[in-house]
């Protein structure tokens, strides 16, 4: 098979993550005669400190021109702390999913066995659980019209959902459902917001096409206590963007970190994949970041964008046997960890890669 | 001290347990010679139901002629699977709110050491945690302007703050923090939403007057995370409407259960002290109910109405000792609990009455 990604690194720990996707996929190309070809671009703080753009026009027609698109992170503390700057990181992400026509994300969360004890959930509540995110990427009220008044003191964000937008991403949340779980939970506001409560219908119209499925409705607060509370409960949970943003972030933790969750955002043309972690400034160009997120991403890519399923065990197996022997960076590693094995991004990208030879 | 108290009980399990914390103010009241003369009231759908208001204007004159409000519940599941209902329970209590200037939620997480088990958490984890709750509660996107287009097509709502909304909370915020442990947490969206831009400014400016406050900015998906991954790192925490109600419902899991939690509205006048918990229409009528957190509510209107801490604090003692000596409701019951001692909703009430003796 031959197929042109794009790689994004973005800022942060976003270029050391990445890195290791990529070595991951040039292996797996190797092993099954694939022909991947590479390419890279700017998005974030370092495409506005290169061009003055967080989403520069060159980076839009490499992604339109690949077949998938392995993206790090992006965003910079200098303008998390000056709430007037006009250009900022995150507008390249934001932009990018708009112009792609990514509308859904798709956040699995994953358990491995041996990560149990490295959440704060107990074992007993996370061993079983299986949950796959359907949250809506390209509408709501991240990109609802933005005021602010002349005199500064009055700021708005307009929360909206039209009708297509919804049912676009609920067939999708339902088709995955099917060959799930067999069980959808929407979660809204609706007993407060009128975007909801279209919400809500259009997927209470939806489920009538889709009886085999057991669809409830949850609310938002309700949702995310029960995530704490019981996360086996939940089998294919369909949401709008931010709380999706709020709900899967909540349930990095289930997963024992963020550092092993990968996402998937899809719509009308080249899917777009990324790790759920943000940029981590704090400790970027440490050798500390987790790869195994970016890694998933890969392997998420190998089967949605190319199909390619056994390629993409093979890389979650690879994952499974470093867990098993023990390694583990820091954000995994609990009291029982070996400290020789608690590794850097680099030893852990390495290992992962032998492991898959 | 005289006082006049309106309850209002509302739907589902709201009687049911609003009884106990009106029978622990009579038993307080009789104890320490205060004069306390109570009110009842109709909200939500019993109102609906028997006026077609959700908020009868007779139910909100006398909660303005009252020095307090102990209230239950609203909502029901008629409405909530009927999105296109023009008339709905919770409107009574938005309505309330706003009409009392009630703009400020505090929702303190209190950890009973005997519940440390009945928690999805780690005990570890849990260990120590105290977080206050400060959730803004009459702007935001509840109240902003709410539009269904023609067609039914597209809906939405206006996410919106003023200056002196955030400016007015943030100080009781601050205030709070100092008295405790000097840290304070405001959370946003500043990345992406104008209307948390707005947040993070007024924000950043009032903390130069609190200098003994160490302020921080976090945003709200990192938040959902951290109150999982390591609630201890809380003292105070700063939040919008919409946020708030998703990260203190999320938070009740630390206290084991939101059967565990009350809550305090403060504003320009009356208090109204409520528990976090719904109307749980699935167990309403049933003696299923943990009556505590109404129980706590009375607590913290004795507290911060009436400025009676002593008799605050008899109630929190004499709940430790019922939970100390095994007693506990269904939702806080674990492995551990011996059976007998599981109590319905009357027993319990009955029990925290008598340690009160
Ligand atoms: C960086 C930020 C704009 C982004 C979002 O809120 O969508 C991130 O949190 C995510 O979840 O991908
Ligand atoms: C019932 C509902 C409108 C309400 C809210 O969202 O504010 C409730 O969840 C709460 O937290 O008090």
């Amino acid at each position: 098979m031959k197929k042109h990604i794009l790689v994004i690194p973005g800022d942060g720990i976003g270029p050391e993550v990445t890195t290791w996707g990529k070595a991951v996929l040039e292996e797996i190309a190797a092993q099954y005669n694939h022909e991947f070809t590479f390419d890279e671009a700017l998005m974030g703080h370092v495409a506005i400190e290169a061009t003055g753009n967080p989403l520069p026009d060159e980076t839009l027609e490499k992604a339109k021109a690949s077949d998938a698109i392995l993206f790090g992170a992006v965003g910079h503390a200098k303008y998390d702390n000056d709430p007037s700057a006009k250009v900022r990181p995150e507008q390249g992400l934001l932009k990018i999913r708009k112009e792609l026509g990514l509308y859904a994300n798709l956040r699995p969360i994953m358990l491995f066995d041996e990560l149990l004890d490295a959440s704060s959930l107990k074992p007993e509540v996370l061993r079983g659980t299986d949950i796959l995110f359907f949250r809506e990427l390209t509408g709501d009220v991240y990109f609802g019209e933005k005021k602010r008044s002349e005199d500064r003191n009055t700021a708005s964000d307009l929360m909206i959902y039209h009708r297509y937008e919804v049912e676009r991403i609920a067939k999708k949340a339902f088709e995955a459902a099917q060959v799930r779980g067999k069980r959808l939970c929407s979660v809204d506001k609706a007993n407060v917001l009128e975007a909801s409560r279209l919400w809500r219908e259009v997927v209470q119209e939806l489920a009538k096409q889709y009886p085999d499925v057991e669809t409830e409705h949850m609310f938002i607060d309700n949702a995310a206590m029960q995530l704490v509370k019981n996360p086996k409960k939940f089998d294919v949970v369909l949401t709008a963007n931010l709380f999706g943003d709020i709900l899967t972030d909540e349930a990095s933790q289930i997963a024992g970190s963020m550092g092993m969750l990968a996402s998937a955002s899809i719509g009308d043309g080249t899917g777009f994949f990324e790790p759920i972690h943000g940029s981590a400034h704090d400790i970027a160009g440490q050798d500390k970041a987790n790869p195994l997120a970016s890694i998933l991403s890969v392997a998420l890519m190998l089967e949605i964008s190319f199909g390619l399923k056994e390629e993409a065990k093979k890389i979650t197996d690879a994952i499974d046997k470093t867990l098993k022997d023990g390694y583990r960076t820091g954000d995994i590693a609990d009291a029982n960890t070996d400290k020789a094995k608690i590794l850097g991004t680099q030893a852990m990208g390495q290992k992962v890669l032998e492991y898959l030879k």
